[in-house]
């Protein structure tokens, strides 16, 4: 059987897979199951074209990674065919344990983060591959001696990172977050064992770190998107505290097998059942169920289930301070009178308030090095002269608050605020 | 409250929404559903970016529709701003009545087309909307008196395929799809309250004719994508027949709702609970259930249900020719012996042969007319010294079947068959 | 010295030079004039984009033909390293004798084809190059024994249609003209020795074809252009007139030496002087000239160099049927009163008419064959059911005349004609 | 006659001319003349895509300019037809003074200024058109009252700008410049009579000066370019030196009359000659006549003749520091040497040294300036977290020299340098 299927892709155009390996894990159950899985969570409900998966995301970061494994050995780099398969298997496979709607609700199903469960599930497929994963695994832990090859699979220039900055412009039509990761690519190289960037490639670095910021506060912060994202947090709280109480909320069974309990890393070795129910979750778990709670008696599982699915969703306020505690309390006291709730405590289920961030560059991490031509390294941060290193280090911390839309208006009415 | 709002798309860029009720049109909860309906159905299982739904349909069509009515008025055509109005809310509202994977689950899950559905919920919207859509409607149903009207809404040219054309290529990756709809668009005109296209236009018309014929060959009749629809269709048709006999089949209530019963055009009109239920089905009822009954104890709902879901999709086979019904009964008695099943009728879950069928451009609907410098007018068909009109006038005819993978090997096994 | 450099393509993207040779030739002064030679001639003064140039064209094909190649080696084809060179070479060599303006004064300055003169400078840089050229000059005349390469450089599929094709929709802006050259491409194969297309490829070749003709109608045909182009043609003719007569002309050396005298073949080898004056002729030479002309005391010369230079251009009639004589002289009347010109031989520089002529697919030569899963063969124009056959074997014949904008107003207005 | 013509344009797409007066604009010889100069001089010689040429800049700009003018209009700025199309009018003759090759050749022929002839230029042309354009060159003086007018045509965010970083990168294929102008345009307001960018922007701000400076060290200052730039620079002193000892150079008579005597402003409203043969001047009148000075007894001109001609440029080297004295002088001496001159300052003509400067954004110019929610305005250097003020106002400076492959070549092996 031909296993070097071609995929035709929007954002790459052509996509070969190159090892059988690669193409017997595509066809894995855990494999297909990101196809249900948004790679932007919620952010279609802002900008409608992001409707791309983890599927289409981890075929997209192999194919980068054909190109940079190409790149290196051009360049001499010493890369066996067994690490070539690896790192393309490391990179295939890095995405594996998302969950729901990606970041969204992660920790908000098991107390895992999703590189953990990444992990549980390399395992059980090398378990089935009879140990075809075991450099794969390697390099993905960072374990394996060539610490390039991880870099490639996790690092500040990735091809996870160089993939999904590209295909989330892509999708979200916003244009002008569109990297130019082929060049990036062709400027790799390894110094000692890390990657760098020859010092052509600084103004593509620099166009790439403030696309990535770009990005940052105009997609994945948009805060029409979080304040969805909460409210399907509190949803979910919501719904799991009910069934605490003993409702016999709708949910299909591998849902509310997450929603009894919340599992933390031991259950997935000890209960052979977490690791199967996880592996049928997906998007189409949630929206499912929600839609069922519409009907909900309970005033606000059903609210808030009403809102999310027919897009009513709360209003957002950011600001660079945090809000006085008096006027939180007012609006939440406000909730409470308006929607016949019996507690403040409840408010806190219409009411959220925390704080974002963003750093686009992580000094501390792995730097981005640049390789000149008298073989100099120089981290990107003072090897640019327009990108402030103090500016890109420090982390951009901003505060918001998330309630109903009618609360809002009826403050601003009665002249309370904003 | 700015209602001009302005929406990213991939395909066409900056989507301007020109009117007020266009907007609000778009925030109803009937709108916010398509949301959760892809436009190719199950075509994701082939082209995986192929992820686009029926939301960004409309609203793309609504943005060509801008472009025609400025082109159409600049050339002196007259249309009042309310129909200008009207006629972007009835494209808008064009695909409103869509079931789960658009196209797929037609007349399975109610005996009604979706341009029925449609119709109803235009008229609820109607009533909701103080009967600011009876325009919007008229020109949908083809009662209005200027009947270009229509035709930019359905014809061989209108908004509809000027859009999906261009975003299915899009989205899919086969990039050959593209069409010029602005050329085509700027090459409107209005002849005798007919729709054509100045003599300019024609070889942009043959490449869109070409350009369509492509995409149902490549992309809406791809083999892979049928199987995994029949596999569907038959997926819940046997769901059907064990809730028939009492089964309590897992399903969000919306869904149940439709499975219980086929209901028809008289039920929308005389019980409110079916259109109320239909409002809520989408996508993700269908695919959380299916996920539930991969446990079903029921061999064949189970066995459907885990090759749908885990893409280990049915073998099939396309000829010229009708099948021999001998080969195919040896087919269906295999399959009956391989899984257990009780009797042939019960095969017929699993082994599923139909013909599909094309053309490319229809002769007896409205034809394409081309308009020359002289004012005369002809068919596209004749105009064209390229085109060969006998064969686009003819539909093309194929026969499949389609069957469990593990059953073909045993019959090549064997010599039998193919 | 590293030769393995990367260009910038616009249409590609990065175009690698794969071979040294390869890189010593695009540095050769035969090869840099091509930056000076524009590939679509005068199309620019109605696609104002199509600037691209011979030079750019070359390197195109070159990198498609490295897919190519790629693509044929992959399926089991024999290519051995130095037939790989040579199909480079000589693809990027095809172009080599094309003289200003490409086609358009293709006869006018010498009395041999460009094909006869890229032989003559391929020759001579094999010698400059030690014979390295042999098996190029050997594929690209035909003569080499495995005859698919001639294939990759010259028939109905070859890089160098692939590319202009591309590469003339995308300067152009006339975007319904981009083929999926890539996806082409991946379907070549090798039947006995001839160039095949996998049938899976029937439909990108139908709009292939489909896209060749739009863009011989409505860019390589356009009358503005082909007006431009008789202007230029006339232009010369009456400037070589003149030096005949022993008019002291304003031209470069050597664009003179090809205007005193009209060399054949027999000079090009005879005579060293020709091809080094040939090898510095370029566009500039002919628009510098004409700049001149614009002051010169001929009328007829410095009419129709003002007309050229300043795109006052000629009006041009197409018509399915040859013009009648008498309208002919009456134009030609016209234009010497007009004009004061001394007898209607004289208008002939003023009044041209001709026609011109397109078949989309010659079925005399070379068929496009496509290759069916069960090995069998079909010519494209008998597997396609699409395009009609004998259309597409048809020679289209249109006739024109061209003649100052004056005189048809005049005419008009006397209600003499069109 | 029908003036609104549809250009097609690779970068923007369809191009409309709105007012019949721009139409006629463009069809003047004045405006005509801009298709022979190329829009970044040599830097095709690096970039073989970057054939575009001032005329299509002209025309992309004035598109920009009605979306600009468009979207002002809809946020309620009071713009009347005239002004609008005065705006029009001057963004389309912005460049039209542009000598051969653009700003290479910059006081190499006359000694004016680009802009101070595209004002007479201007002049000239409002005559010939009746004083129509009387507002369109006060725009362009910013003596309108209206200022903002004037920035749309010259500021840090004119139409200018925004399309030649869009184009320059379009077809020099460094994708990475693209910049997303749609965006920026939609975000453009007026604040007290200045242009202003909504706060929204600042990401598509920040992205686009960072895509600027990237455009500038790796296009416009790319050192192969500016060593052919120098190169001719040099070739057209020395041409003018032989020219002044008496020599019968040959050169088109339009040229040659700038050969001859450098003329001043006075001159051009003194000497109808002045301005009459400068609208002669384009590109191919430099390179026609270089070539047939490729056989000149002069070897240093022939020299660089040769070497500009077919691209044999001259070596170039960069430093953060200016070189040492004693450095060049041992260049010049070899150079001296090998070709056999006969003084030190001949060699001047073949080793040139100086610096090239660059800075993204001034802060003394008008600024840009963002408008936040609450109505204040902020610069962007304060606006911006991420873009380093201090490094944003300075301008950086680099030294380099040019001088013969060869000569390089000799000093590294006798290890006298780099």
């Amino acid at each position: 059987m031909n296993k070097r299927k071609i995929i035709n892709d929007p954002v790459h155009g052509f996509i070969k897979i190159p090892y059988d390996l690669l193409y017997d894990l595509t066809e894995h159950r855990y494999f297909q199951r990101l196809r249900r899985i948004k790679q932007l969570g919620l952010t279609h409900l802002v900008y409608p074209g992001a409707m791309h998966t983890r599927f289409q995301h981890a075929l997209g970061a192999m194919y980068l990674m054909s190109s940079a494994v190409e790149t290196l050995i051009s360049k001499g780099m010493d890369i066996s065919e067994e690490e070539a398969i690896s790192v393309h298997a490391a990179i295939l496979l890095h995405d594996i344990g998302h969950g729901p709607f990606s970041h969204v609700l992660e920790h908000s199903l098991v107390k895992v983060s999703h590189e953990a469960i990444s992990q549980i599930m390399m395992q059980k497929l090398n378990e089935e591959f009879d140990g075809q994963l075991t450099t794969a695994i390697a390099i993905f832990n960072d374990s394996y001696p060539k610490r390039f090859l991880h870099q490639l699979v996790s690092s500040q220039l990735d091809m996870d990172r160089l993939d999904y900055l590209k295909r989330d412009s892509f999708f979200s039509g916003v244009s002008e977050g569109v990297i130019g990761s082929d060049r990036i690519i062709k400027m790799l190289n390894v110094v000692n064992d890390k990657l760098v960037i020859e010092s052509k490639g600084i103004y593509s670095i620099e166009k790439f770190l403030v696309a990535r910021r770009l990005m940052y506060w105009q997609v994945y912060l948009h805060k029409t998107a979080l304040a969805a994202e909460q409210m399907l947090v509190h949803l979910l709280k919501r719904a799991r505290a009910l069934i605490a109480k003993g409702d016999e909320l709708f949910a299909p069974s591998h849902l509310r097998y997450f929603m009894e309990q919340k599992h933390g890393i031991e259950d997935f070795y000890l209960n052979k059942d977490v690791l199967d129910n996880f592996a049928l979750l997906d998007d189409d778990d949630i929206m499912c169920s929600i839609k069922v709670w519409t009907r909900h008696p309970d005033i606000i599982l059903s609210t808030l289930a009403k809102g999310f699915v027919n897009r009513q969703l709360w209003s957002i306020e950011i600001s660079e301070q945090p809000l006085k505690p008096e006027i939180i309390k007012t609006i939440k006291e406000e909730v409470r009178m308006h929607f016949g709730l019996k507690s403040l405590k409840e408010a806190n289920f219409f009411v959220f308030s925390d704080t974002i961030r963003n750093n686009a560059y992580s000094v501390k991490d792995d730097k981005i090095e640049i390789l000149f031509n008298n073989n100099e390294l120089k981290d990107i941060a003072s090897a640019s002269d327009m990108l402030n290193l103090s500016v890109l280090g420090k982390t951009v911390r901003k505060h918001y608050i998330c309630f109903p839309k009618v609360i809002k208006q009826k403050l601003q009415s009665n002249g309370v605020l904003f």
